[in-house]
């Protein structure tokens, strides 16, 4: 049985509070925020204790593993204060929103950066790990396009977008760890980004974007992302190779399909929320993550893994402002 | 090349002449109807010649087949008509609304009774072709069950419905003709009728059926007809066998499909005309005729088969009507 | 806080004791079986006490509701010592495998026959319950016919199929409580069985079947199944009406799809076990079980259902056997 | 009707003569080549007589109107001598190898260039058309991202390449007129070319290549090239709107899918020759201009959208060489 802690007690806390009662080997221990309302309201729904002092967690002898859910800003702080204990971590992405801020986290881990889990939770979508393993093993031959499609029910609000670091950094990431995932490291990016929504336009940021990338054998990607899009989270994945392809669509609520005097084969909308989409994604993560606790070893994706894709980021966001081909 | 003359100007006729004139060994020589209007409108448009004067067709040296779309009353002394001189025959079906008519037809004919084509255009379906093929080359293991799917866009008039001989002999003739296709000759029926529209059972018939068949191997199908169908013409397989199944699906204009904020994949209404839904079937209905007709052989569907498909239009009709199971 | 015990440790108690366990509003308390083995083993795993006592179950002040999972055979009793108490009860399907029996246990019932759930899931999968509730919003229009599909992957053993009360009664009776779910009570059924098992034909029952039925207002149904299908548990359904058709699809592990060489749009298998197939039926079964709980109200299914979907079976039996239709 | 001359009787031409063929309104008159046997082969299967002096075509009173499939290096020469003597003219693209040949055709045509249709069938695909009149419509509102899937099912021999101006010419091509058909005028363009094909690397040219491309309102487009698919000819689009999107899915040949023990929903290979996947396109394209011919006006596509797609081809073709995005 593994303990945990979890620091941050908003949304994806709880999303990761529900993951761990769920699972058969973990439990909760213990829930830190800044906050006293949040952290108390998650403590007791799940029967474990709080506190707001994160000394708190680095120090309790009943908690084997950290789950960080905290603002961007603080993950490398506890990243590296729970690593410097001895806790296993899992936090979620991205490891910071600076470049270098990030470097220096992987940096003072050293051995440790690639056995602290990177929450890019969509590797763990069934479909999507699903092609990635058939094309491991060689199901389509040798992968040499991959498209990823990933759009947005709704956009943020504008004051979210401020201090975002970007729809590349913010949004992208995703894929990016999604291309990394599949085609390895990078070499080559170029991105346009767009505006179709005049409130993220006016805080200058991109609402939409398309990148292509190329990996050291030469294989090719393309991302295709939007913040809006009217008919649910669109998320999908095209994997060519010189056999064949393997294609990922999107998710709806039920099996039903209608047919009437206008149209025929209408399905209902595609599942509209990160939590129902990768509801399957959190918890398979979260076995993933036992287990290399479990048996104490390297777990994907990690903190390296965090670093490049962030470092994809950057160089799309520079390719997009200056227009022009990033090599990496 | 083969020199047709066609029986019957009608809409039928009209899409028999149209396969004949794409045909590369076809050619059309002659026209006749009762009446002159469609007979002279016909032959004009497809450079042939026309007679109101049956004789005239049975005599015509320069006729080798003839294709029978005169009503359906007529068929009979067309048939025998034109096998008597030595024409080879592509007749619409039914052979005849009466079982004694047809049956008489198929005993006069004698050995010819194969020889003569029957126009169950469906079987030439590529569709429903690929999938007897596929079925008869043992893919799906031992056929087990057949469910024939089979709804029209819109119910005939109640006139029409008068001399039709009832939705078995006029509408599921198709669908019996297809069972007979996968399973052969049947050994027991049950059928059950009903009513959505007033008119037509105002008429005395049904305008809705289910019906039950199990051929001598122990083999089972069911057929699902309705007269009406809100999204176009519903004509669907299913061949269930022992190692998987094989299904036919609708057809539309396109592949287009469409995703909004109320739906996914939706795609337009099925094809609803059967000159449009069918139109691959009639080209290849008649590339098989003309083979046989080249290879001077036997071929299928013939007169033996809409003899057997009339046998379980009317045991189908008597089982509605009384309400038992009928033992062929 | 709803507490249950549940009666009968076997296979589908345990899915009964993980949906409570699950379930936010139950808990289990008490488990009772014959056997002390799976008892204690079942009670252990969900921090539960157990007996081999049933009137330790009837007599525990702390045990709301009851779960009946024991053998067929001790249904009625465990029912009605479970309602004399004033527990609530869901029993699983069948009320017994002799009508008799079962309508015992529904006059012995009175007004609490419609109090008394049973377990027919079916009508709690998402897919299923959804054409219901559209079908009832009156999206399609009238409701004129009805498809179920119903084909389990791998038959049962032949010394099974002898205790079992034949295919009818023991595996059509979902797809007729199905029929009842949308079409009401049934006014005639006409049934064809046969065998593609030869282990099942020497024990005397069918393996596969065809069923057609009629309600009060002439809508029809018809209903396939096979106790075998290569490519899983095969579970569909099409409603037909006036302006639509709504059909539910199989489901499969995953969304991906595989273009090759020599296919596309290849999914993976259908999901071929009832545990995974009927996973979220399970769950919203509990869920509408409790809130008539909580509501101290009728619900459906129930135990007049039990009875109705059986009558259908016997009619179904004697219908194949005697070769002939039944009007009830 | 309106009398046809085709100059070049190979491939693509002898596509041209069945389509006039087939065309109520349209005949064949005569038929050149630099080469008798083929000339004098297509004159005789469709009945017009041939030549292989060019000036007869140009002189030929019984000539309304002539479709060039003669090598591209003869284009310009036979677009200016057939307009030169008031012939309307339908050219197979592209119009040149060579930019300022293309642009020197569009200015010597002058008014004249908007007349001359330029052979960019697949704008005339049932389901791209269909598309792009809905887009038109604003069924999916404000079109902001377009996905085009075109590859090959097997690449061309290595000496042809040597000759084909390079992938973005002789492929893409058709990619760059399709974009501009949904989005018109392009103002920036990256691309990224691969090989996965030794023999093309050999031959200097990209076997694969993703483009990404902006129009000046901000809309994004990419284009996803392989010269090889196992599959098929896989041709795809997606259009991606404010309100929704609507994608054309390939075709197959029959709508048969098939479930067994390892998959479900399996379709066949899909349509793998540029015949058989644009037969419907080829028929529109020639019914599109000979409206134009006969109201006598403008059509699209036209020389100009010739000269537009070659330069954003040459456009990616130095971008993928440089390394850089290109501004237009």
């Amino acid at each position: 049985m593994i303990r945990f802690a979890i620091i941050g007690a908003g949304r994806i806390g709880q999303v990761h509070a529900r993951a761990v009662a769920a699972h058969p080997e973990a439990t909760l221990t213990l829930v830190y925020d800044a906050f006293e309302a949040p952290a108390k309201a998650l403590a007791e729904a799940r029967g474990a204790r709080y506190t707001l002092d994160i000394d708190e967690v680095y120090n309790a002898a009943d908690v084997d593993a950290v789950i960080i859910g905290s603002p961007t800003a603080m993950h490398v702080e506890h990243i590296l204060g729970s690593v410097r204990v001895g806790k296993r971590v899992l936090c979620e992405k991205p490891v910071a929103l600076d470049m270098a801020e990030a470097v220096r986290c992987m940096e003072e881990l050293g051995d440790e950066a690639r056995r602290v889990m990177l929450g890019f939770n969509r590797r763990f979508d069934p479909s999507f790990a699903e092609i990635n393993a058939r094309v491991a093993d060689g199901e389509i031959g040798q992968l040499q396009q991959l498209t990823v499609t990933s759009r947005d029910p709704q956009g943020p609000p504008a004051e979210y977008v401020a201090g975002s670091g970007g729809i590349f950094k913010d949004m992208t990431i995703h894929d990016f760890d999604m291309v990394r995932f599949f085609l390895g490291d990078i070499v080559e990016v170029s991105a346009f980004g767009t505006n179709a929504d005049e409130a993220i336009k006016a805080a200058g940021d991109f609402d939409q974007a398309m990148v292509l990338l190329r990996n050291a054998d030469g294989a090719l990607a393309t991302i295709v992302n939007s913040r809006t899009c009217a008919y649910g989270y669109d998320q999908r994945l095209e994997a060519f190779g010189a056999d064949g392809a393997l294609n990922a669509e999107n998710l709806t609520a039920t099996s039903v399909r209608k047919a009437s005097a206008t149209q025929t084969q209408a399905q209902g909308p595609v599942l509209d929320f990160f939590l129902s989409r990768y509801e399957a994604a959190y918890s398979r993560e979260l076995d993933a993550f036992i287990a290399a606790v479990v048996e104490d070893r390297e777990i994907s994706p990690n903190i390296v893994d965090g670093v490049e894709a962030l470092r994809l980021a950057e160089a799309a966001t520079q390719s997009a402002r200056e227009g022009r081909t990033v090599r990496l």
